[in-house]
């Protein structure tokens, strides 16, 4: 009995071994991304300036040395990705977000699920990204643009509630179409709903006083006259 | 003893199978209406055209072949139509719903009872349509009113809010009519009296812009001289 | 859609004018069994009387009659015994509970399903008795018994422990074979294999002292000598 | 983007095939335990009568037949196992419940952790046994002990405690040595002591009473005279 349980101890270890290494790279990568989300706070206040996106684009590469790490772990245990995919879940979400987020405030397009990985450096045969947190990355970009809508207006950008009116009604129905079984990720998604009818309330609001650029500045002008 | 729990196991099991049997059809229930409801997602961004609603009707005969399957189940169980409701309460809510704002978008109705039964294929001697049910089902489509109105008047049909207002001050008329006992359904109309007023503030917003088709541009501009 | 809500109005005032009636009945079930229980008390301080067991029979009759009203609310709304199964489902898990119990401890046998219904003159066509109500009935018997056993050694009835944990033991082993789906059953019968442990150890304190019939009156007797 | 969601679909679509089979492979086990557990329910009152082992035991290769079928499905999700190892980790503890106990009736041994995984016919390249649930399956069996051994002394086995007290500190104190670090099989294991205590308060009781066959009838008596 008691070799057989010195064997176990051996594998207990081991296995709390990978625990603590993995501990340690996604408290680094909670570092970065608190980083990169303090950064990117800026875009609510400015234009889309470059230099914000550039800013917070140079953490990227430290991601990517962050998922190199976790990978080279998961390596060392072959098949147990899902046994330890609750240590990055919460973190990958995020990062997905952030990924995400920056590249449509560079493009206004969606990154797409190869995409991210490729940002990110990981090569799907060892080490890749869950489609479910991929997929609650894109609904936590979605709960981001309400917030972001208002605060460009705020600062001036009438077509940005158009934009994102679009982008968003094009994401929730794309999700609507998924048979989503995850009890977690189902109820992210509910929320998708009230942020995008938050941003067509911006754009409404945007419309009826014909701020926009296809609204007439003549009009405006009189009326204020 | 041990005859008598052969009898429970027996039925016991056959309760499970009936439940097993209704699980699947609620399954593709939910598909079908999360196709429709995709669909349905198009009238917010474009003027009512008959080829979205057509398209979202297309899906109706799936409906009244699976709620044909859950009558042929519960044709089975005599007399336990309510010992198994649960199971596709929330299915028949969002059903109702659909079938009912697709007959309002069309006709700018209000789709009875009787009718949404009949639209389903309901026997109602064998499988009725429980009226709670059919009540949050009208909850649901008051619900959807206000981001409806909002993205009608978006795109440009200032008629549409004095339309809704006054379908929607109908319906919360008529509800103030019932005594709810039933506290889901008495929370769902609570929630109703929002949707009406969201709506009135649109109708407000565009009345005192002069933005319907009542007010006129040369109005506005005296307004402002 | 006036005239359709009318008739809303009256059929959900029917029905509210059911549960009414239902809520009446079922206080006064209430009433009936906490009176039983009471009486039934007294079973853990004496041997089993025959003036306990004959006062609390002497309100079968009583219950009787409130289960043939709800059986005649219920006829009232053909096929719907299940919709209103809550007003009294929680009292008649306490009515088996009482019957069964009172059975045997008078007989020492379990009160069969078909025996209850007939104890409170339900007629199964009409307003039967619900199989897990009968089952969770049967689980409060069981969690009553420790304490019962317990209190039977104090007042001196060695030979009690294993006449229970005879009957217990058969309850328990003919409820294993049994799939229970249903939660709040499944939970309760959890319960059950600690009432038997209990009472299982109530049995050892008895027998290792040798304090039952079957133990040697005489070598008690030089043990204490 | 749609395209992207209708590949999204389709791997959420077979992961969701994937939990279905294994829902209903474990039912299937959930079934099997049952009737193996209320197999052996009758040890509690018997002596260890080969008969009742036999009978336990037959079931174990429709327990092999179930684990190759959740080896199958397995088998075509390479690297997933722990994707979906909780739809059987319940089941699996009692398994492992089941089997190490029946052994250890027979024999007085502990099952090792490679002899479980034999019985159960788990090829651990293809689909093994977690050792997590292994030690669960131990811990249970650890909380079955003091009630077996109750029982086994109310009808008069009186070695017994002695030889379950030994295996159970043998097993706590192996138990000892690991560092557990998954919060489940600590709590457990905590229990582990409590069991053995109950046990060496059951040895304690057999033992002052002189009733084990190292004491006898003639210290009795001189003990009282």
């Amino acid at each position: 009995m008691e070799k057989q349980f010195e064997e176990f101890k051996q594998q207990l270890e081991d296995s709390g071994n990978v625990r603590e290494r993995l501990r340690i790279i996604v408290a680094d990568l909670d570092s970065v991304t608190r980083v990169m989300q303090a950064d990117l706070l800026q875009v609510h206040y400015s234009s889309r300036s470059p230099e914000i996106l550039k800013k917070a684009k140079s953490h990227i590469g430290k991601l990517k040395e962050l998922y190199g790490q976790l990978a080279e772990v998961i390596k060392g245990t072959p098949g147990q990705y899902y046994r330890y995919h609750d240590h990055w879940r919460n973190q990958t979400n995020t990062v997905v977000f952030l990924i995400v987020y920056l590249n449509w405030l560079e493009t206004g397009n969606l990154l797409s699920y190869a995409e991210t990985q490729d940002t990110l450096g990981l090569n799907p045969d060892e080490f890749g990204l869950d489609i479910e947190d991929y997929l609650i990355g894109l609904c936590n970009v979605s709960s981001e643009l309400p917030r972001y809508v208002v605060n460009q207006v705020t600062i001036g950008d009438y077509d940005c509630p158009k934009r994102v009116s679009k982008f968003l009604s094009d994401l929730y129905a794309a999700f609507r179409i998924l048979n989503l079984r995850n009890d977690f990720l189902r109820k992210r998604f509910d929320g998708m709903k009230y942020d995008l009818k938050k941003v067509e309330e911006v754009l409404y609001d945007v419309k009826i006083r014909k701020l926009d650029s296809s609204g007439s500045a003549i009009e405006t002008k009189q009326e204020a006259s």
